[in-house]
């Protein structure tokens, strides 16, 4: 008899099966990277085969990516970076003295001078130092301490972070996270992950996509009869939404908080991203400081920033980091300990945080052309957010809020009835079923609202702003062209 | 009455407790960077500030970082990064056209042709690819499957990853995860996390830290009383204990998580790093092909590189990858689901890991240069474990193992009756006690053993072998000294 015979063992399967494995995973969701875009995927290797297509190119506009749509970026930060990693070129003159300087500084505070060298799990001591006064320059001069900094992997690893420090406990006492819909889906995603439960509250898409109190007040009660309500998330600016948050707003946010004993957590990584007249960014935290000591000595927060969007758009380098305040110095040690496990978030991704939050000055060298750059980046995305606003707004059965900020329009679109019934019938979401059919006939891959969350009812897509103007032209005319069809069709 | 004394929110204190907080996360441990450290780091600060110490510096032996400790870069490696952060050098005669070759094949393969996008949540393709060739001439020409391949965050990021799909189930049903004692900590602090049962199985001491699989059998055995052991995780070469694994030992483990119906975890990124004569890296994947088609189509296994070890000690970076093998299509899809939350793995240390597994050729102008950094390290390297065997077993009371590959040793102390009692009668652990101590008298920073995992009433630190090799002599020399002193002070 053979050995496998004997053992059982063809019979027993695999070791790991989808039926048996962790069964969090399987609630996990993300649909910035889902079936849509590995089809587009799909279709462009299909392109390069030959294959006829009614386009020639397929154009992601699916995930906020400025450098893959062409964006370049800004000049001095990757000089100091080729100078961290190759400092023979500190001799080189092609390189200007503020580079050099910002290099210098940056690898002496490596170990052995390297930033091949593991860093402090926080981050880079000086480099939390520089994000400190970032801060506090931002804040109009409320305080920061380098000591609650902490640099991350991006943004997400910060944020998935935090919310691993704040879940516990089992059934009705298992910690809930309040949300806003639509979502960014890292938040659902990690909210599956960890078994949390997912409070919703939804956005006011009929006022520009703005939080509400009475809304936050109604998801929490409702909250809190299956669980045990402790986290609000909020973006601002919106990530899909694209709003910028009031002053009053954020206020009135933290007024809340503080009243229902609620951790904060302000993904605030759009900050540079405000384009409408009228809409200023407001930090979470200088709102907080301003609200008076009663709130600033006591509400607990934590604020993520990233590297991967503003200006600079530098998402590969997964650099990031978040401040902490008012957390309990017992649980800033647990936290320690915890990044520690991970050893540290990427040194050149540091490197680049510190660019960001210490850019050249007037006297340097360098200032001429970087504020060229950061200006020319920003405005492009101002014109960009008002074209896509205009253009969309002209289509009947698509309507569009301003693009106040950050890097997305959410538009609304109105679906035949006819389109929802065949989508159903071919067991498709309805705004997954457009989205589809538009990658497929068009070759523009956008994210169905679906993936992000929206009323009963109601459907969207998520479309980045980011391509180019001429193609963002091309692309909202053939969305438009499109659209009509689609109505024509189904109806 | 005031708002606050009406919610009696002063009474209520912190949102975010460390009663209160994820109890898996408090569990949590990490002795590579634990206290002994956090005191290294404050001398390191006294030292600055003039406090007068009997050393001038702290030499830090308690973590595998090669450059930290004065080992430069592979020069190609780093040329052809510059070459991707700033393309405009692909202009300048200074660079190597290898190099160039390389950086634009990189650069073509980002989105944008910037290493600013972000990738494929699974990694840039074609690096996949290359990794994929890599693995086939490192195992003789047995094929493997760039599908197969997701590069990631360091090698502790995929770690983490494979660890959580895999656990799941309530009390005795809980999954069971096999780890060496002693251990590399991340493991342990990952089970902690997500709360999987950790199943020691103990390395031999006596005959040089070897594997044996009747101790697998008890340890497993044990196990199923309170659990459900589901996977089997190994490092080779060894970590903290430098040991190399014989193919025969391999092949038997192999068996037996067949046997046992176990997913196996190869931890190999010291797969360079093997020094003793008679010694050679043998892949787990390599072996389990060469056992035939009953094992090679059957046993589930992930194993695991990283851009941080080797010769190239590129830690800050964050590179790595894993190759699983057998793992069933639907589960692969949710872990290309459950990476793709986080975007991507850093884009320079996936472009550093391209570099690793495609190195120079010999028609290539860089290949000399680069035969011949690496010989250097791995030489150096390999005197290095010579010379700190020779050493320590020379010193009564301290018996080491050969440092077969990795690069630590990891030699048992004899620790006087009475330095055990006074360890105790501080609340310490006695090696703990042990490396305070040579900390604070000669500013030598190691890991206590009781931080990886020791039998019962057996004391060991952990010493890595990287410092320059003058500067391990002294290092060497004072631990002996110490040694030798402290056995005085307490007998
Ligand atoms: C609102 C929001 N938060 C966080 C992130 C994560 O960004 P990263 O991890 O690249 O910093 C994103 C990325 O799109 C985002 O839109
Ligand atoms: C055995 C072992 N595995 C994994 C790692 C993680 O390395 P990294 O995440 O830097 O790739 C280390 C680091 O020391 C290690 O020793």
């Amino acid at each position: 008899m053979s050995q496998q015979a004997v053992n059982g063992v063809s019979c027993r399967g695999k070791v790991l099966t989808v039926e048996n494995m962790n069964p969090n995973v399987k609630r996990v969701e993300y649909a910035v990277r889902g079936p849509i875009v590995q089809r587009a995927v799909q279709i462009e290797k299909e392109l390069r085969e030959g294959v006829k297509k009614p386009f020639t190119e397929v154009i992601k506009a699916n995930i906020g990516d400025a450098q893959a749509m062409g964006q370049r970026p800004i000049t001095f930060f990757r000089q100091v970076l080729v100078l961290c990693s190759y400092p023979e070129l500190l001799e080189d003159n092609k390189f200007p003295e503020d580079a050099k300087k910002r290099a210098r500084r940056i690898l002496d505070a490596c170990g052995g001078h390297s930033i091949g060298a593991y860093s402090a799990s926080q981050g880079i001591e000086c480099i939390r130092q520089d994000v400190a006064r970032y801060i506090e320059r931002r804040d109009g001069g409320i305080p920061s301490n380098p000591d609650n900094i902490y640099l991350s992997t991006g943004a997400s690893d910060a944020i998935v972070t935090i919310l691993k420090l704040l879940v516990c406990g089992e059934g009705r006492d298992r910690t809930g996270v309040m949300i806003s819909i639509p979502q960014y889906p890292l938040y659902s995603a990690a909210l599956a992950d960890l078994a949390a439960v997912q409070i919703n509250y939804y956005l006011d898409e009929d006022n520009c996509w703005s939080l509400n109190v009475a809304e936050l007040k109604r998801a929490l009660n409702e909250a809190k009869q299956h669980c045990k309500p402790r986290v609000l998330c909020i973006i601002n600016p919106g990530n899909p939404t694209g709003q910028v948050q009031s002053r009053q707003c954020i206020e009135d946010v933290i007024q809340f908080a503080k009243e229902e004993h609620l951790f904060l957590m302000a993904d605030e990584v759009y900050q540079d991203n405000v384009y409408a007249e009228g809409c200023k960014f407001h930090s979470f935290k200088k709102v907080l400081f301003e609200m008076g000591p009663e709130y600033s000595s006591t509400v607990e927060m934590a604020s993520f920033h990233s590297t991967s969007k503003c200006y600079m758009g530098e998402c590969g380098f997964r650099g990031g980091y978040m401040e902490v305040i008012n957390m309990d110095p017992e649980v800033k040690a647990q936290l320690t300990k915890l990044v520690s496990v991970r050893l540290c978030p990427p040194v050149p991704g540091q490197a680049l945080l510190d660019l960001v939050v210490n850019p050249p000055q007037p006297d340097e060298p360098s200032y001429t052309l970087f504020t060229k750059e950061r200006t020319a980046v920003l405005a492009t995305l101002a014109e960009k957010a008002r074209l896509t606003e205009e253009i969309f707004n002209e289509v009947p059965g698509i309507t569009c809020n301003p693009v106040q900020g950050a890097m997305y329009t959410f538009p609304r679109i109105t679906l035949p009835q006819k389109a929802i019934d065949k989508a159903k019938a071919e067991g498709k979401v309805p705004d997954m079923f457009y989205c589809m059919k538009l990658l497929e006939e068009e070759g523009i891959c956008l994210v169905p609202g679906s993936g992000f969350g929206q009323k009963d009812g109601t459907f969207h897509f998520r479309m980045t702003i980011l391509p180019p103007t001429e193609k963002l032209k091309v692309v909202l005319q053939k969305i438009r062209d499109f659209h009509l069809r689609f109505t024509n069709e189904f109806s």
